[in-house]
C-alpha cells in the first residue's frame, strides 16, 4: 500500500481539468506534476461533464475528515467550475447562476469553516473562472453530430459565471485565477479569435493551459507564497546531498 | 486532508522516472496519467541521480504496511532503475552488477515476500531496463562542462545491467518492460542513432517514451489485464449516467 511521503495539489473541477494531462501538447496538469515533482502529489479530481450541482458531493467524498490519520494534507485545492453550469435549459448541466454561486460557497466552507467536518484551515483554494465561449466552433460541433445538438452556451451567459466566480473568491478571501478575461483580451476581443485558446470552442488548448498555469503560479507566489514549488522542499534528499560513504540517515523521509 | 478515493499506479525510480511529466514533449507520466484519469493515481516516485542502493531505504517509505488504514493500495508498481547503477568507477552512483541485482530482488521481496511487512501479493510489479546510452553524446556532454568531467557510463556496461533487470524479472516472475533492445534495434544498432531516443544520450524524448509506454501497456494487458485502464472503472460516474432528477445516490464513491 501507498504510504504518505507527500502532500497533495487536488485540482477539482469538470473537464478542463479532467484533461488536463492529455497528450500531444502541455496542459496545467503536466506543468503542475513537474515543477511539484518531489515536493506535492498533483491529483487530477477532473470530471467531465459534471457542473457544481453534482461536484459538490463528489467533493465531499475526496476530503478526508480533519482527525483522519495517514492521510495526505492538501496543500493546495483548486475548484474549476463554470463551464457546464452555464449551459442554458434544457441541458441537464444547467445551474442557475445563484445557485452555482452557493455551491462555490459551499465548496469553500467544506475546507474553511470551523464547522465542517473537513475543516482544513491550512489549506489553499484557489478558485478559476469558466474560460470564455467560443459559440461560433461549438455551434458547428454541435451541428456536425448525428443527431445535430442545438447549441447549448451563450457567450454572455458563460460571462455571468466567470465573473461569479471572481465575486465569490473575493467574498471568501481565497485565491483566484481569471482564465475569462485574459483570453477574450488577448483574442482582440473577437469570438473567432478564441480558437487560439480553445480548440473546438470549449476545452483549452496548450496555449490556453498556459494562461491558466502562469496565472495560478503568480496567485500562489503573490498570495500563497509557502505552497509555491520552490519553497517546498524534496520529500526525499537530493542525491548530490546523500552520505555516499553512510546513506541510510540522510534517506530518511522529511515529514511532511 | 486527501480521502482515498482512488488506488495508486506507482512510478519508481530515477531521474528518467521523475521528468516523465517534463513540459515540452509527451512523456510516459503524462500519458499515464491520461489514461488512467478517475482510475487509478499516477504518482511520480522518481529520484535524480538515484541508484538502487538509494532507492531501496526510500521505496520502503513510499509503501505502508499491510495493515495500514485510509491508504491507497498500490495496483501497479514499475521499478525502473540501472541508468545510474551502471555509472563506472569512481562514480559515486556506481552499484557493482551483483548488488544491483540483489537489491532489484530485495525490491521485489518488500511488495511479493509473505513475511515483508509491506506484503501486497496483488500489486502487479512490472521491472522496466535502463535505455541503452549514447557514449558519444554523453562524452561530448561532460566535457562542455566546467570544469570537464571524464566519460561515467560505457556502453556494454549499461547493456549488462539491462540484461540483469531481465534477469531478476525472469526469476522473480513479474512483469518486465525492455527498454533497451527496441531503442538499440530502431536505431539500426548506430550508436549515433540513438539520438532520437536520447536527447542528451542518457534521458528519453518523445520517441523513447513512448516506446516503453507502448510495451508497458502491453505487458499490462497480456500479464495483468485486471489493471488495464480499460478494465478499471471510474471512481465516479460518466456524467451522463447520473441521476439528473435526484443525483445524490448516483454520486456515491464506487469503493477502490
Amino acid at each position: 500500500m501507498s504510504a504518505h511521503v507527500q502532500d497533495v495539489f487536488m485540482l477539482f473541477g469538470d473537464s478542463i481539468t479532467q484533461g488536463a494531462w492529455e497528450p500531444g501538447y502541455t496542459g496545467i496538469g503536466q506543468r503542475l506534476s513537474h515543477v511539484y515533482a518531489r515536493r506535492l502529489d498533483v491529483l487530477n479530481r477532473g470530471y467531465s461533464g459534471y457542473n457544481t450541482e453534482w461536484g459538490l458531493p463528489v467533493l465531499e467524498q475526496c476530503l478526508a475528515k480533519k482527525d483522519a490519520v495517514n492521510v495526505p494534507k492538501i496543500r493546495v485545492l483548486t475548484i474549476w467550475f463554470g463551464a457546464n453550469d452555464a449551459c442554458i435549459k434544457p441541458s441537464p448541466q444547467h445551474v442557475p447562476l445563484e445557485k452555482f454561486k452557493d455551491n462555490l460557497r459551499r465548496m469553500v466552507d467544506l475546507v474553511h469553516s470551523p464547522s465542517s467536518p473537513f475543516y482544513s484551515p491550512d489549506t489553499r483554494v484557489i478558485l478559476i473562472t469558466a474560460p470564455p465561449v467560443n459559440t461560433i466552433k461549438r455551434k458547428a460541433d454541435l451541428e456536425s453530430r448525428d443527431p445535430p445538438v442545438e447549441l447549448d452556451r451563450l457567450f454572455d451567459v458563460t460571462k455571468a459565471y466567470a465573473e461569479a466566480v471572481l465575486e465569490i473568491a473575493r467574498e471568501k478571501d481565497v485565491g483566484v485565477v481569471d482564465a475569462w478575461a485574459p483570453m477574450w483580451e488577448g483574442s482582440g476581443r473577437d469570438e473567432r479569435e478564441l480558437s487560439k485558446y480553445l480548440g473546438d470552442g470549449l476545452h483549452l488548448t496548450e496555449a490556453g493551459y498556459k494562461i491558466v498555469y502562469d496565472s495560478l503560479i503568480q496567485v500562489i507566489a503573490e498570495k500563497y507564497p509557502d505552497v509555491h514549488f520552490e519553497r517546498l522542499g524534496f520529500a526525499f534528499t537530493p542525491w548530490k546531498d546523500i552520505d555516499w560513504e553512510s546513506p541510510a540517515g540522510s534517506l530518511d523521509l522529511k515529514k511532511p
